[in-house]
């Protein structure tokens, strides 16, 4: 399937994409994209150019700024590779990859994170989850398609993997013009995979669960569990696996209720539960959030911890005001289950949602329901999930920390 | 002294202070400041009040909003105190003190903390450091100078400390027309005065110090380093007492070098490497920063971690461009020292210094020196000196760790 993505590349036989007169200084700043209207489309019209073809980039004036990929196909045309003139391959994958592996074992204990996060480790349109010896990979673009080869043979050699699981089942594949599949290319993939998480352990589903299987972006912002929780009674609302229940009641929570729309992902929860020799503090609700919520308000529950990170509520920007008023819904309805002195962690993964944003939303539903918010922290995804500084998208997540009071 | 600015407090005694018409709303949804333009002085003038008398504070149709504090001098002319009408006194102090005290114990397992964070905690004007049971008081408004001595006698009600010293040194009592003076107003303070942060043990000079006497804002960004700081070799440029450089060491740095302006902060620095047995792996290097970066690059001196925690170089906001351009140079003087790979931590706690630019001078920084950056976690002060949620004001301290590659 992938092998129509893969072009000839040979070294020295790079074709040129040229720019648009200065649109080489966001790349010169650090920026890996280049937009179709950025393109000399007279001198190297993008037709031109096949789906994951490696072309050399230039200014204007013709000065070489270096190796890209190309989708003639996607608004984002071409993502920058390297600085370099040469084809991106093997050589180059191999570096990139222990320069990215050597970030994260500076940083865990455990062989338990994203090990590569796309452009910001320069690798861009690939994501990489490491659960100890089995890898969960995305292919999110044409080009990184196009080098699935050396890709999956770096993994190997540098990681030596028991399995390798292709979860290239994302949306972002359609429009890069790439099928939509599930596959084990590399041993075989368990069906749940064993994690640790800020000294928590965990079953994940891989194949059958979201993304990649598990969220390790939230890790720093579950780590606030650890001295909120003990003695608490908690909500964790979107609980998924429960990722941060489970924690709560590992960090000694007294008690915890998961919220989630999935039976499946509410089965989970209390396995990882009772993995931690606390299934017996676990409380799970299955159904819509916002009615579980309205719910537990009328029969009278309070809890000392609300966790509301829900799904991105703002897949695209035009979505935003709706997408704002559905936070602001969660957080005012989460806020009225808290007991004074409360606190709250509002997550959004919505990349849109500025975090002004979020934080104004604690502040208006708090204000609206007559409480008052301190803001304790305002956390943002792992170091495992690296900021490329010229490329804000990159920056998805948002988490807040507050406290609700009188 | 004080007692100029002590009005009489009787209930239901208090003065009215009319807004203009709509200058409510911003206090109703949670603010607590309100500007000299936006207070009706046909109705009720400015110059009709003392500094820090308290009045009841009503909108322009005459419904009551709270009690304040006024001051005729200051921009910011009156501080909200409670929505409620009653003079705001001993009781109210007393439970605003025992709020802010449990969140604090809620957080930290050593006495050793901003206790109470002005307007964050409700408590305008008010900064109170704990070092165990010597405390550290600033009363930096005419309004919370006038509350001096409930302020007081609710420290000593529910803390009995051993000592109290105000550090009534502020620039800001400048502006609100009060002296600058420091001096002990219970028991003795001790010179030096001990403390715990993430486990490390540090002595900080009290009186002689600078603000408090510490910088507890940046515990969270300091305690990145138990997981960099093994077998590192660390610079720390403005290292006052030693707060990022002996943590680096007692985390496991092999050496760490210190530099600062001061020979004292320097001594103090060592004292406080030596008081966790890591006194040999401390270089102390006096001298302006800007020059002991050079040299140092001269010297062809490399590190694995490098600390620039400047002071607040932007001052007043006509003074971003300039300021932004001091943390600009000194950040890639400190870039140019690191080893490639290194990692880079990055301060400022210059309020008017947005975050997006701290991390645009990152990026900026490395792309002139031809490395890439990869921006690992963005900081800000530590949670018990919270944000309040709308008064952008109070969120200042910005931290970015990012990785420096080639």
């Amino acid at each position: 399937m992938a092998a129509t993505f893969i072009p000839a590349v040979t070294a020295m036989s790079l074709p040129t994409l040229r720019l648009n007169k200065n649109e080489e200084r966001r790349l010169r700043g650090g920026h890996l994209w280049i937009y179709s209207n950025e393109v000399d489309s007279k001198a190297t019209p993008l037709k031109g150019f096949d789906a994951g073809q490696q072309v050399l980039v230039e200014s204007s004036q013709g000065k070489a700024l270096g190796v890209a990929y190309v989708n003639p196909n996607s608004l984002i045309c071409a993502r920058l590779l390297d600085s370099d003139s040469k084809a991106f391959g093997q050589k180059q994958i191999d570096q990139r990859l222990r320069q990215a592996l050597e970030l994260r074992e500076q940083l865990y204990p455990e062989p338990c994170y994203r090990l590569v996060y796309g452009e910001s480790d320069w690798l861009p349109g690939l994501v990489v989850d490491r659960f100890g010896d089995h890898l969960s990979v995305q292919f999110n673009t044409a080009g990184m398609e196009a080098l699935r080869e050396p890709v999956l043979q770096a993994l190997q050699k540098v990681l030596q993997p028991q399995s390798i699981l292709l979860r290239n089942d994302a949306s972002v594949r359609k429009l890069e013009g790439l099928p939509e599949v599930v596959e084990c290319v590399h041993g075989e993939s368990p069906e749940d995979v064993e994690l640790v998480e800020n000294g928590v352990r965990f079953l994940a589903p891989l194949a059958s669960g979201q993304k990649t299987g598990w969220f390790y972006d939230q890790r720093p912002n579950r780590a606030w569990l650890r001295e909120l929780a003990p003695g608490k009674r908690v909500l964790d609302v979107f609980s998924y696996v429960g990722s941060f229940g489970v924690q709560a009641a590992a960090f000694g929570a007294s008690e915890v209720w998961c919220n989630d729309a999935s039976e499946l992902a509410l089965e989970k929860a209390h396995e990882n539960a009772v993995l931690n020799a606390v299934g017996d503090k676990l409380v799970t609700l299955q159904g819509d959030a916002f009615e579980a919520l309205r719910q537990l308000k009328d029969d009278g529950e309070r809890f000392d911890i609300v966790i509301v990170d829900p799904p991105a509520f703002i897949k695209r920007k035009k979505d935003l005001k709706e997408g704002a008023l559905a936070y602001r819904r969660i957080n005012e309805l989460a806020m009225r289950l808290l007991n004074y002195g409360g606190y709250l962690i509002s997550g959004s993964c919505s990349m849109h949602m500025p975090r002004e944003e979020l934080l104004d939303i604690v502040r208006a539903a708090s204000r609206h329901i007559d409480r008052n918010a301190q803001v304790l922290m305002e956390g943002m995804q792992g170091a495992d999930h690296p900021v490329h500084p010229a490329i804000p998208e990159t920056r998805y997540l948002k988490a807040v920390l507050s406290r609700i009071s009188r």
